[in-house]
């Protein structure tokens, strides 16, 4: 039985869930890779295609399997680090941009509709914001575990790719608080202009970021990383990238702070980010170091820096179309293909 | 009037077509300017899909387009240079697999399908190879007037996009033939490894191409280098470049043949790539540079060394989800959003 949102009673069980996983399916991992080399092309002439599609054939147990039903959800928090000035936008734009996306104007929608995805939108209490992690721990383990929780909910089983984003204006200074906290180093290396800082600004935010972790860092758990130092939207994007990791749906990751959030679940288990790929290496300068703590290459490159899962959510049409190169292609047995 | 195929009596005719062609539409081009700085998102955060979606509206005319009719063209030709032994494939293998185009088992096909694209398939006289360019001229000019002809007849005048590409056994030989005649350096500065040679292969195929540069590089002309290095397919690409770029079409660029077949047209007229983005950067180890030689920044880098059209058409889908936002995100006013 794979646990339910119900068995969550607290952090312990969400440890255990994540920790105790299942693995891709090694069958259907290697019976992919057999039909990989028998497919009417040279060998590794796919590239990433090929590797992408192998290791989505694993994580769905499927030697030949489709992508027909991807999940975009979007998680939205406000911080109470903002009173530090820490952005250039307010606060009350998160709501705006809730409803933007409920309304279908924001560019999350238009990049889930190009990629055939479904698109949940969840925002966490909005007009309750977490706390200023420089006074003291963002949230409570309750805060942490509703958010986780909520997270966790949002996954549809039958999906059978996901991608998290978020919304959240300062976020980007939890996120660079959380990745200092789990890697180390300056504040300075894991602090970016985010969504348009000037340099006072960016030296405010390393400030800030800086004291967060100076207050909290002293953990080496990745869950009381993330209560201290995340968010409700950081925390429910954990959520959902451990349920899929438990339901083995493949998930894309998006940019910098959802890969702060998933970094948090590679400190709880070494195993809890197999089942992602990193989907874009973002503008906000961090985010390369990030990726290649947890040894993740992304798909693309193309100085996205919006969040809302749009890097993730335009890395799915790479992934369907490896899967329909792999499960689609003739053998060079089926098309009379002499084999070099 | 658009010049059409039947103008296209001689050479002349085609680079006064290619010479003369439009530009993009420069009211459009500043309309999706202008709509671009009024989405909900912050400026610049869209990064590359921004300058993708501007840069289409303006070759289209319309600052809020659609990608409704992609097409893809591969062209398939056979090379007399592989009686040098540059390749490890027999050269019967073109024809097998311009059948599995035909039958839909190709990689390329799942690429067309998965980005929505019509494809097309030519083959251009399968059996009556080029020449051996270490010998003698690759073709006639009638041979190159022929290719041309028959590139820019495939392009549907209705298409909204196009990507080219391309199946021949031993091509990489001209392309770097082409590259190093277009761009000089030394031979084994554009010669790679193809679809496998080894290492005794390499230095052999480095051999033939600086033969066949030495033999024909005296010209500064694209077409005239064209004709003496390159093949009717390679042709074909670059006359179905040619007449998108006289229809206003915008091309998206595949590997490293179709990019030495666009280089060739670049020679004739420093505006003829205007239109032309570059899919992706493929494994092939001079495609780098060429696309650097033509200021041309890849989309994808994701290992791709299989021609077909393959990176060009897996790139489609990233322009699509440019446009997509471009003219389907709501405007700050539209959703009542702050703009900070």
């Amino acid at each position: 039985m794979l646990p339910d949102l119900t068995d969550l009673t607290d952090l312990t069980d969400f440890r255990t869930a994540l920790s105790q996983a299942p693995g891709p399916d090694g069958d259907a991992l290697s019976a992919a890779q057999d039909r990989n080399g028998q497919l009417t092309k040279p060998p590794g002439a796919l590239g990433r295609l090929e590797d992408l599609a192998i290791w989505y054939a694993g994580w769905r147990g499927d030697a030949r399997p489709q992508v027909k039903a991807p999940q975009v959800v979007v998680f939205a928090g406000n911080h109470g680090v903002t009173a530090q000035g820490v952005s250039a936008f307010p606060a009350e734009v998160t709501a705006q941009m809730v409803l933007n996306f409920q309304h279908g104007g924001a560019a999350i929608n238009q990049l889930a509709g190009a990629a055939g995805a479904r698109l949940d939108v969840h925002a966490l209490d909005l007009d309750r914001p977490t706390d200023d992690f420089t006074k003291g721990p963002a949230m409570s383990e309750a805060d942490l575990l509703d958010a986780l929780r909520t997270g966790w909910a949002a996954v549809d089983p039958s999906a059978d790719l996901l991608v998290v984003g978020e919304m959240g204006i300062g976020n980007t200074t939890p996120a660079a608080a959380l990745a200092c906290a789990l890697y180390g180093g300056d504040a300075g290396d894991w602090t970016g202009r985010g969504t348009g800082v000037d340099a006072a600004g960016l030296a405010n935010k390393t400030r800030v970021v800086a004291e967060g972790v100076a207050l909290h860092g002293g953990s080496d758990d990745g869950l009381e990383i993330l209560r201290c130092l995340g968010g409700r939207e950081i925390a429910a994007m954990a959520g959902a990238i451990a349920a899929a990791r438990v339901l083995r749906i493949p998930v894309i990751l998006d940019g910098f702070i959802c890969t702060a959030a998933a970094a948090c679940l590679a400190r709880v288990s070494g195993a809890a980010l197999d089942h992602a790929v990193a989907g874009h290496q973002s503008a906000e300068s961090a985010h390369a170091s990030l990726l290649q703590k947890l040894g993740k290459q992304p798909l693309l490159s193309l100085g996205l820096r919006l969040g809302e899962g749009s890097g993730g959510a335009l890395a799915i049409n790479i992934l369907k179309s490896a899967v329909a190169c792999h499960s689609g292609m003739a053998t060079f047995a089926e098309a009379g293909v002499t084999d070099g």
